[in-house]
């Protein structure tokens, strides 16, 4: 099966290069029937979109997208739904200097390996704006799942490099370049990513999402797993070094008389198991964590070869996120999406 | 795709149940003309087997695998490979007291609402028993990636609930019943599971595991990468709750300047990438860490609701794993040999 | 995607070798709460059975099948079904003598170059005796479709060598051992196939297969159309060298204006679509008629070559059909049966 | 699986309506070092294209394709191909007139059933110019295969309606509208399609495919076959109705003594199997044989029902291909190249 699609029954298969024509995907099986517009799609890639602080890359993208096939009269048909999105700030020659070196934490080594060649222009395939079309595909998956089940899928930063940022509320997150679900954090993080910027450096980051009114029963024990496909779409994610759900790593440390979520007539006790016993959703919000590297392409310098095996020194100058974990949240959020519908329809079609 | 598929091109099939009559699985796709039998699978299965220590079930089950198909003279031919394990000390009696109650933690709650039904013999499905196939089947990955590749898949614990175990040496693992690389920490380990037993609680574990010769170039980047299969597969395993790779979570804090792994003419210096970069791997051993929870069937009584929904107390009684992380090792070792051997194959397909 | 694996949602992974310790299939994805007992399959094997009669091979097959995971209480628990047939009647010894022997018209030579070695033992993998693990999970779909939708899917065999039978009534085909619906034609296929018998030769036949109550609506199209998935499947069975639709090669003769089916309130007239209309569902009978080779194995002598290149003379004694097509009606039955369900469920899936 | 994906390693995922912005295919898998630029695929387009003779639809598309992504400097670089084509003669007004009918021989009928909607322009999705991104993959396919392994994949019709076109050369193919293999009869099937054109009806084809040099060892047995796999391809396109390999449905009355290709040192004495043995290539020609039916768009008037299920008649009007079979040999060569790649890379897997 293609490795560049994703999804058993709701299947995206993404292509194009950060610096070639065009990228995009295509989303088919999509259940007939759902009203959709490319503004559907548009407000979900204008979140994620580049150069809307100074705190991510400056690249000017409007990453304008184009709905070319299964919707007829503003309504899906229920056959593929390609959408295209063009490049258009492609500077290739900000690039040039790297062609046949390989940066330190970089892609760049492991793709020459692998295919014997490899696309320079701003990262090729390996570039994170590869994560535009999954969010386009993201955006039909929740606005599917918010009308047939009033499914929502949100997610916020929770920590930025050492600083921790308490949750405060969803209503925040909108209203600050970080997805902060705290107002009183972002000058802090305004501070600690100004100075980042003068040394030239990237940081890591938390991001936490969360998919509420998810129905119980979705999820194929063995192997394919609610929260097995979760890790796999989250893992997948440019930069992501770990996964977690529900209580994650402090699972370690618990006692089961502490971890197992007791049960009432009511409902569950806590949610240490993230919405997911025995690979099937309870019913419970469905909380999912991820750590996220900090960007390889720096300004300070570091030690590599080139692609003769010679030491060289590696400096990344151009335009790049100093932390890809403020950019994350939408796409963390559509990739949820796109799980959660991709087992919507496992269900349905298994259990009626 | 069937949920109870692993792999693309190596696959593995698995079925059964906890107290059916036999539980297996069926490999496909395995190169013709490896040295195979029984012995070689054998060999795992003894290592997961239950009963071996009082820190484990005391359920006895010999584990005895039938190597059914795809081995003609002691090779395998290219066909399936179907792996037979007859359950045989499934005692249901054990059990019968939980059949229309819900025990907090466990699967039972979701695979009654998923399927409308289930199998409460012993956790049915949704027992850990059912990582012996998977176990069988990594074992045949296992020797044809060691024969082809050299490769070594090794596997510790690193916690057990408070308790860090650091690391001394691999030769002490095969020594202790905790698959701990530190012989002095063992009495300690052995003092808090006897009190734990005690007390009839249970708790969480963190693995690791770590596959050495892996050569560069193997993923699928967008979306199968290889770090993203491996959390799919690793999120599988029952009781998992959190999977990392390389410096995983520790990268939130970490600045790009020193996650990054610089390259010299002799190699990387560091492996905070843990073997991936950009989903493929650069030739560095493959580090996997693993949060596992504490296991759900504890006597300590919770609250709960039977199958009408009205309020109980639950105490489970039988045979269980007070920490499943123990046992845990050579199943995650299986299992990332699983999708080591399924991208081998890939990366042959595609790049020759 | 393993090759041994039939279907997308309701999928089957066949193992085994002719004269292995045993034959089986894994059947998943399969909806819960089924009313399933070995006795529902054991009805289909016996049909397919070898031995029954003198015109087929005399090899004594049980077939006797066991299910060993899936059901629970006699019903479908919605995890994998496998089910097992232990080979009890295997005697190497006939085959022997083709160990280093490629025989006309026969996979040896194939799966020999394919692989690099092969089970000889009754052709290995390559055997009709194959066929009947794929009997035993479509004698699961037969069920869920009568019982969810009043499917009924039938076969018989149209035309034996150069003898057409014309159809007279479904009620005589149980009654013969051709599954022909024609009991006045009997003696004399009966008479073919005594003198062939005595030939040492082998024929070919014609088999149709209609499902009967199949919805509207159910098929992929671009690329896996329901005539698409049907043409898999049939064409996927031993000695099949033909697959045809409704009017099928009879269409190259046809105007538009007499094959396209006209359509009134009351429904089609006629049925040169054989049920299917731009690879979806027409709600008429799906008729697919099927083009048998004659067998390979006979005991004619025949000009061949040895595994070292040499030309030898092949003649194949011991038990073999006379004609495969004979025994060909479960197993279309079985396979039609395969691809309904499987688009059931995917149609299911998307459209609810 | 999305059903609008062809292939397993070589997998082309299509996508697009008949007047629509646009329809194309994304190509995933593609091995990385393969010369190709857009006039590669240009040319098999070219020779698909629609208004090219009086005897086919006069609609006038250039179907110019533009590569989106995959390539770089020339060369695939092993990332996803994607590949683009505008529609630009799409006049919807031809069609307006059937919005609510449902034609005979139409897949009107079931993807209104089907979807609950559907998209008439043209046929939508239904139309046989979705074949064309089909074409442009296979374009791909036929590169690949030939610089790898000299293979040659080439097609001609056989049959036009009730005139028979015997085989006299390749070399004719080219020369006329028919690819009729046959430069004597052309005169023939003009008077004849004029003729058919003055009737406003249509008229079914037979069409041959055939593969040289493919190597032996090709195709997975049970149930991925690779003659199940050219069935499933070939029936998969539209208005074919019946798919044979080798002697085919002539299988029926040979015996087998007549039927088994013999083998001697210097190779197979004919090629009654069409180069495949229990599902793997043997090292002769593939050949292949379809039935394609009349094209059901026609101007003779049909009793029909409209979208309330009243009786009209219907007559379809615009711009249609008499005889879809004159088009379909470019269509059917790229299908064969397809599945033929595809098992090139998953033979290479499997067995190095």
């Amino acid at each position: 099966m293609s490795g560049n699609t994703l999804g058993t029954l709701f299947c995206v298969t993404n292509f194009g290069e950060s610096h070639g024509p065009a990228i995009g995907c295509v989303v088919d099986g999509c259940p007939p029937g759902l009203a959709l517009e490319a503004a559907d799609i548009q407000a979900e890639l204008d979140r994620r979109r580049p150069g809307t602080s100074r705190h991510v890359t400056q690249r000017q993208e409007a990453d304008q997208v184009e709905i070319l096939s299964g919707v007829y009269q503003g309504v899906t048909t229920g056959t593929p739904i390609a959408l295209l999105i063009r490049n258009t700030d492609a500077r290739s020659k900000d690039y040039s200097n790297i062609a046949d070196t390989f940066r330190p934490g970089h892609a760049d080594f492991t793709y020459t390996h692998k295919y014997g060649l490899r696309d320079p222009r701003g990262g090729g395939r390996s570039s994170a704006r590869l994560t535009a079309p999954t969010v386009a595909a993201g955006a039909i998956a929740k606005k599917w799942l918010a009308e047939q089940y009033g499914i929502r899928v949100r997610g916020y930063m929770s920590q930025l490099g050492p600083i921790p940022i308490p949750f405060v509320s969803w209503d925040e997150v909108p209203n600050n370049a970080f997805y902060a679900p705290n107002a009183g954090i972002v000058p802090e993080l305004e501070a600690y990513m100004d100075q980042l910027r003068r040394d030239g450096d990237s940081i890591g980051a938390r991001v936490e999402v969360v998919a509420e009114n998810v129905p119980v029963g979705w999820g194929e024990p063995i192997y394919d797993r609610l929260d097995a496909d979760i890790a796999h779409v989250m893992m997948g994610l440019n930069a992501v070094k770990g996964v977690s759900i529900g209580a994650g790593f402090g699972s370690i440390t618990q006692r089961g008389s502490e971890h197992g979520d007791e049960i009432t007539p009511e409902g569950f006790i806590g949610n240490n198991a993230g919405g997911v016993l025995g690979g099937i959703s309870t019913g419970q919000p469905v909380t999912v964590s991820l750590a996220i590297k900090p960007t390889s392409s720096i300004r300070v310098e570091r030690h590599s070869i080139n692609s003769e095996g010679e030491p060289i020194m590696v400096q990344t100058l151009g335009r790049h996120d100093p932390c890809v974990g403020i950019r994350a949240t939408p796409i963390v959020e559509a990739m949820l999406a796109l799980v959660l519908m991709d087992h919507a329809l496992r269900h349905r079609a298994q259990c009626g």
